[in-house]
């Protein structure tokens, strides 16, 4: 059956394990689509350039946001990131389905906009906010000051979870993974969501040697 | 995570291979129970009590009927099914789900009830019309004119597909059986199911070492 895209949100505190179930499930659904963000923050090492964000600079931002180009956008540490709109409605037309790697604001904005009732959003919890630290101290990215920030936006991040369809608490990987997959197979079954249902039903009950 | 029981309404045509996706159901997840109904019309061969249905005279349904004892209730073909409340509460307060194999009647009564707000509800549509008529056919239950009677009554029924949460198109019982457990296996991450969740987030904000 046809279907429609849809805009799934993954929603998680920084070290919850977010990114790597995204990949995961990248690589699960080739046919899913990663909405790039832009952003005027400088680039991380090993960032690329429309692979992981669109780079910008503030005014070239303000310009993409005062034309309607962006689906959400807002500000974080001092920073703007937005989602770029005419990807998601192509993907959308298409029957692909958005991965979205945004935060509670984010998700919000999305949920809000035009295409709200096509989302699907899924909030990843750590199982505990010590394992969150230790993760990213782990990862040797940041300062001290920049992770007691993180931790401190982690707090703020968990208590949107209540705003989400789906939560999941990420204590294996696997397990979260496997969860992520069968979300998305069941959204995809849902009536709403298969364009071709009415004129398949119509079709039947004309049926004419039944 | 401890979870409440969702009611998953399964309904569909007789013939479009409802019955036998319950049983599959059934055998993947012994925990799932299955709602018993009663019924005031005389049982079919093999047909046990307590098992299939409860069969009880019309005075006695009536009597359940008034004292609140039915979950929902309807007259089929001049027989009056219905569902038994308590079992329904007791099995989702104990976190285990309920089965309902009901007509649409059921269905809308079982959704408008006070457990509304915990019902997964999916459509299983037969390939063909044709095809729906022929299985009846072979199961040799039934007089022609009570088939075709059925098959009047199986459009009715397709009629109310756009009321359901999820329709599958049952054309491979393989598929539509996996389809059947990721909607229950999803519908079971949602947010509002998982009952802990609350509790969880406030002790993992609270955490002193973080």
């Amino acid at each position: 059956m046809e279907r429609s895209g849809l805009l799934v949100i993954l929603s998680s505190p920084s070290g919850a394990g977010k990114s790597t179930l995204a990949r995961r499930l990248m690589d699960w659904d080739p046919s899913l689509r990663f909405s790039v963000s832009a952003t005027t923050r400088a680039p991380r090492p090993g960032e690329v350039e429309g692979d992981h964000y669109y780079f910008r600079d503030p005014e070239q931002f303000r310009i993409m946001v005062r034309d309607g180009q962006m689906l959400e956008h807002a500000e974080v540490f001092g920073n703007f990131y937005g989602t770029p709109r005419a990807p998601v409605e192509e993907a959308m037309l298409a029957g692909r389905d958005t991965l979205f790697d945004v935060d509670w604001q984010g998700g919000q904005q999305i949920r809000a906009s035009v295409l709200g009732t096509h989302v699907v959003s899924i909030f990843v919890l750590p199982p505990s906010l010590a394992e969150l630290e230790r993760r990213l101290i782990a990862r040797q990215q940041d300062r001290p000051e920049v992770i007691a920030a993180r931790m401190q936006k982690s707090r703020d991040e968990i208590s949107h979870w209540a705003e989400y369809d789906y939560v999941i608490v990420n204590e294996d990987i696997e397990a979260s993974t496997e969860a992520l997959k069968t979300i998305l197979t069941a959204e995809r079954l849902r009536r709403g969501r298969q364009v071709g249902l009415g004129p398949f039903v119509q079709a039947l009950m004309r049926e004419e040697n039944a």
